[in-house]
Formats: structure tokens, sequence, C-alpha cells
């Protein structure tokens, strides 16, 4: 997938997609058809210059001639500026026009959630028949337009990382929303009496499913604490296990929220706690049909058929971040 | 508001749009401008030939050539079929179908719900600026289309009457969702130890605010149960007052819910529950800042400033209807 040395010239100008991670910054270039054709991978420097001094470095590692740069990156992300990156000591930086005035090009920043939902849909887009066709709402005959249909297939993507925050395509567009906060049902309470959150409220789903909401109920110093409780849980600990209960019934939950409010074609779950991998989704699946045995309106939804978990390694943050620019 | 009689050749071909309640049929005729020119209404005859006969009739009352007819009616429609409409006697009927041949127009369903969102919208699309311009997400210089700006004003409305649904409307077109069922926030549980829902869970926002929900918890006989509780919390009874925080928290948890997921421009709470009018109005305002109290993070979203509550005899459904069509 790397781009041969000196080949830039011979590559055209090409869409630029960088992710940004809390350890790395991952950018790839995609050709007109939405391959990719080079990767490239940086270390994370902390703080508003370092952050752009990495993207800018990864981009230009590629060695090619971007035609445009689109970025995502944790936090607020409102036009070129980007707040609450906390990680990554962005508390309110003009990051685009900055990478804009170093780089050159048009530059598009979008959420890294955000753009991971791009990246997921463009995966799969083409995979399933766009929605129209029978069941488009159409009765009788005649032309005119209609004020009611999907104009193409959605996907919603549930990113279960550190926090959790899920990114919404309709029609092919990332749903940014009135005050840039779309998609953030992390922060939505499915408990009065649950775990406290970070953010304040009791029993959020980030709370429950969150990697350091985990970590912070679990104590310890554990490299991987969500792992170390998984580990714990299957051995008997009945702490663990309880906490095993509360990352499913979390991710089950937002899961839920997304079917019930936007109804996507498409519902995919990532992000690094899924890194858990097969005892993860069943144990989500589990939480599911739990819910749904009690409910024949849940049943209906057939959640535990419809959602989707990113293949290991299936990297959607750069390359969806590449099509922020049509 | 009504047409002269006589004068449907002088109106020309109109949009009509109809809103089929449990009680009565409501039509209405737009001009090309959207301005209501004729207004009719019929009793409802439930069963599905009871429910066309009404639906034509009201149409024929209009006493307008109607170039086509929206209609919004209860439960999960799909295409020309309507499916789970309980009181109205609707299990799975070609309602679409049934209509068009009788009317000989185009005719185009909606979930009534859905069908109200767009009149709410309708009537707000021209009161606040488009979205755009300063914070689209654009740094930098050039042309190119954008893959993540959303194309007009956003609004949800949230309906609370006997059931607890609500209606998106993004980019001018109503959200209906892979499954139709986008925007049925009212089935997704806030508290596992709530009160049991009708559809099996516990703690939905529905089993808090549907007025059904809370006339069967209440239990007795009242005209206007919901009024009563909230006339006996006033009295000191303090399992009515219980009952009336329920109400408030399952609003403001359905207000959050739509803000955290789709983040519209607009926030609308309308619905039969809402006609209690100012107590209800206030009870919300205060679930909704006493939760932003403790959370910085929900303070910032400012839902107390941002949610707007339908004026009481504000007509969005038969309207939003005449809309589905453009």
């Amino acid at each position: 997938m790397a781009a041969p040395p000196g080949s830039a010239a011979d590559l055209g100008a090409l869409r630029v997609g960088v992710d940004v991670g809390g350890t790395k910054v991952e950018a790839v270039a995609l050709d007109a058809s939405g391959a990719v054709v080079a990767h490239a991978r940086q270390r994370t420097i902390a703080g508003p210059r370092g952050v752009a001094a990495s993207i800018v470095d990864a981009v230009r590692a590629l060695g090619v001639r971007p035609a445009s740069v689109g970025v995502g990156v944790p936090g607020r992300v409102d036009g070129a500026r980007v707040r609450d990156a906390v990680n990554l000591g962005l508390t309110d930086v003009e990051l685009g026009t900055v990478l804009a005035a170093e780089l050159g090009v048009l530059v598009e920043l979008a959420n890294d959630v955000n753009a991971a939902a791009l990246g997921a849909h463009a995966a799969r887009a083409s995979g399933v028949p766009a929605t129209g066709g029978p069941g488009t709402g159409r009765a009788g005959t005649g032309a005119g337009a209609s004020g009611a249909r999907e104009p193409a297939e959605s996907l919603a993507y549930l990113n279960i990382g550190t926090g959790v925050a899920a990114g919404i395509v309709i029609g092919g567009r990332v749903l940014r929303g009135a005050d840039s906060v779309a998609g953030e049902i992390g922060h939505l309470s499915i408990d009065p009496a649950g775990p406290e959150c970070a953010c304040g409220q009791r029993g959020c789903v980030e709370a429950f499913a969150g990697g350091a909401s985990v970590a912070r109920r679990w104590g310890g110093g554990a490299e991987h604490p969500v792992r170390e409780v998984f580990d714990r849980a299957d051995a008997g600990d009945a702490r663990a296990a309880e906490l095993v209960a509360g990352v499913a019934f979390g991710i089950a939950a937002g899961a839920r929220t997304l079917a019930l409010a936007v109804d996507p074609d498409r519902l995919v779950i990532g992000g690094g706690v899924t890194r858990i991998g097969e005892r993860l989704r069943a144990a989500v699946l589990a939480a599911l049909r739990d819910s749904a045995a009690g409910s024949p309106f849940l049943a209906s939804l057939r959640l535990d058929e419809r959602i989707e978990f990113l293949a290991p390694g299936e990297s959607v943050g750069a390359i969806g971040a590449a099509r922020l620019l049509a």
C-alpha cells in the first residue's frame, strides 16, 4: 500500500485523509476510485503545535501531492476550530487554518468518530442496494419529487473507545448537527442509579461501556484494564462480571438508541474496547436478545442480526477523513 | 379558511394534506405559496374501510381539486402499507393503494408524527437562517463540493400523546429510516427500574410520559386523567407528584436523546399531553435544568433554551401531510 519513493508526480493530485489518535497519526491517500494508494504513520505530539506538526509530517510522508486533506480529530469540531480535545492538549485551536496555511491545500476537519463513520460507510456503500424501489412511500402513479424519501443508504457507527460516541451518515454525508454534537449518545443516561460519568451525570452509556470509565471503576494499573476485566470475569470474579455486563448493557443501549432515533440501514460498532473480540460481541448480542425476549417491539428490530462489528484491523478513520471532501 | 362553495375550479389543483386522528380526520388544501386555502374535518370511522372513507370524505369536503394527497396516519407506514395502527383497527392495510384508486391522484403516506414534524418544520423554516456560512467545516480556500455539510435546517418534533414518538426532518425531508422506525424514541429505556411499558420493556420514555401509561398507572376513570394527575399533584398528592415528575423526566430524556443523537436546529415538543400547558412546560424545564446543573456537558447544550412547545391550536399534522409531496 505504500507509495513507491519519488512517485508523487506519477500519482497526480490525490485526496488525503488523516486520523489523529492519542498515540499515532495515520494518513492515507485515495485515488479517484477511492482505493488507498499510500499510507503513512507518525507518532502524535500533543499540544496545538505538536498536533499540527504530526499531521503535516504524516501527510508529507505519503509522498504524494494532495489535492485536499481531510482530518478526523477528537473533540468538538466547528469549522476550522477544534475544542475540548483534552487528551491531545487542544483546548481551543484553529487547527484547520494552521493546516491549510502549512499544506497549501483545502483542509476539512471533522470529529474523528464522524470521519470513521464516513469511512465505514464508504467500505459498505457498494455492498447493499441503495434504498428506493419498494417501500419508498409512494402509492398511485405520476411523477413529481418526493419530500420524504431517503437519498441514499444510511449508516450509524458506534465507537466504543476511551469514551463512547457515534457518527451518523445520511445521504452520503456526515450529520454534524446544529451544535456539532450529533451522535454524542455516549452521554445519554440509561440508568439514573448507574455509575457516575465524567460528564457529571449518572448511568451514561459511556459510564457503562467507555474504556476509561471501566478502567476507573475497576482500579489497579493494568496496561489493558478492559481486557483484564474480561479475563477476571471469565475466571469467576463477580465484580468483573458485573462490569462486563455493564459494558454489554451500555453498548446494547447505544445500539438501540441509534436504531430507534435514526434507524440506519447499517449499524456498525467499533473502537478500542471492541478489540476484546468475540467475548465482547457475544455479551452484546446476549444483552440485545435478553431485552428483545421481553418486548415484541424490540424483537421486531432484529438488532442482534443488524449490528456489525468492524473487522479487526479495519481502518476507517483516515479513509473517512479523505472522503470529507468530495 | 374554508373554500367558498363551488370554487374548486377557481383554485386550480392544490396540494391536499390529511391528518388521521383517533376521533377526527382533518384535511387542508395548500396553495402554491404553502398557505392553507381550505380546511375540513370529519369524524374518524375505524377499520380499513371506515378510515379510507373518512379520508375520502374529508378530502371531498374541501371543495378543491387535489393535485396530490398526503396522509399522516398512526402506525408503521411502509410505502402504501399501514401496519399496527391498533386504535384505528388497521392491522395491515394497503391504505395508499385504496386511496389513490378512490381519489385518482398521487397519494403519499407517512406516519402521523413524521407528517407533523414536516408541518412544524414548514412553519419554522423561514424564521431561522439556514445553516451554512460560518462553522460549515471548511478551512482554506477553493471550490469543490463538501461531503459533510447540512443541506438545510433540521428539526426534531417530539410528540407526547397517548404514546410518545418523534419525527425528524433533515434537509427538508422526513427521516423515515431503514425499517420505518426512525424517531421511535418512546421505546428507549431510560431507567431499568422504571415503570412497565406496553412494549414489554421497563422505564421507556413512553412509560414515563405517554398519556396512556400515565392514565393506567394513575387508575380511576377520569375523562382527562393526565390533567387530573397534574391537579392532584398541585393539591399535594404525593403519588400524583411522582407521576408528574416522571412525565417531566421522560420528556426531558426524550429531548436529550434527540439533541444528542440528531442535534437538530429546532427541537419542538407537542401532542395531547402538552395541552396541560404551562405547568407541564415548567416541570420539563425544571427537569432539564436539574440535570444540566450537575453536568457542564449537558449545560453546554442549553436545552432549556432550545426546546419549543407547539402553540395551543397550532395544527401541524395536516399541513405537514400536504407537504409530503413537493
